[in-house]
């Protein structure tokens, strides 16, 4: 069996995504600035269908979560386009495109029951209206083999990280400041995990630090 | 002559130090958990006057900032031991003991006009009224060719970074979770400088990350 690992990229002041959301811009203000160094590599311009991109330790890193990666979790608002009024939407077929970049499954934590929607490329949302733990066992079971990933929004990692449910977290640092947003860690509650620092790749646009969760 | 640069320890969730700091345990509620790498090295015991300790890349990263440090830089709450009502008592001697572990120069923000304390070891405390930067330029001319460390609190790094006064930020980037506490950066402003990596050093208890700040 797989592990589950949550990863997402962090300004040095904690924010995982910048103020005001928006349909429109769903990272937030200045959010952006936090995946400038993943969205010139090779890796996410394959899975997002574009050619080109960069090679190098950043791609490697990515390359690698991709392949390992067997099914994807992910709260409502990071389905549906970020929190706003839209994010309620029983309907809302979510900002990812009719091609999403995940190619597999992707299990939505929601309180809306639905069908599972089946997109072009590979990827299937499926709602589960039951709680995070059992869309990781459900992700667990889609996954086979591989490894399941929780790729947010904070609160979704931040529940995971609570429940015990995650093995390993890794930040991507990314050297700004976005004085305001989201944090990660909000929601871990009153008795934390503890971490293991397992690895260190840094690059000039990122730090990527991995920790093992330990309860 | 030599750069100015601050360093703090931080957590995960961007905390420098616990909550409710009290005159016995500055560091607030859990913030020892902060320095735990530092305190078992060689190089710091020697700083405070103990033998023994440990070698290794933490300690050849601390040794190295202890030799090519000059002066020092702090608020006063870092030098009265925290926040609290003790803090503009401007009387006291400060909660660094009879032989603090700087060893030079500390120039220290204040509000309380007062003449230098010439502690054992080394250490002579000197008393700024006139502000940050009034601060910096005075422990320029005392370093020398060496370089002036921003020793914290997180107001008066915040307030460096801000003014532009900080050429290196090194963070030590703890693998817990404080959950509360003092922030850095909360008081960088609206327009903070941008960061650029220049070094990672990473051992099990903490990730030191380097920044050249670029106005």
């Amino acid at each position: 069996m797989g592990k589950v690992f949550a990863e997402i990229s962090m300004s040095l002041d904690g924010f995982v995504a910048g103020p005001n959301p928006t349909l429109e811009n769903p990272l937030g203000e200045g959010g952006e600035r936090l995946h400038e160094w993943v969205i010139r590599l090779k890796s996410f311009r394959d899975a997002h269908g574009l050619s080109g991109g960069e090679a190098g330790p950043d791609d490697e890193l990515v390359d690698e979560a991709v392949r390992a990666t067997g099914a994807v979790v992910m709260g409502r608002r990071m389905f549906s386009g970020g929190e706003g009024p839209w994010e309620n939407d029983p309907k809302a077929d979510g900002w990812w495109g009719d091609e999403p970049p995940f190619h597999k499954p992707v299990f939505v934590l929601t309180h809306h029951s639905r069908e599972p929607l089946v997109m072009e490329g590979g990827t299937t949302f499926i709602f589960v209206t039951e709680g995070l733990e059992r869309a990781i066992v459900d992700a667990r079971a889609a996954a086979g083999d591989k490894d399941v990933l929780v790729a947010g929004g904070a609160s979704a990692i931040d529940q995971a990280i609570s429940a015990g449910l995650v093995d390993e977290l890794q930040l991507h640092l990314a050297p700004v400041l976005l004085r305001g947003g989201v944090r990660l860690f909000d929601d871990v509650g009153p008795e934390p995990p503890r971490f293991e620092l397992t690895k260190v790749i840094a690059s000039p646009l990122v730090t990527h630090v991995r920790y093992r969760v330990i309860d």
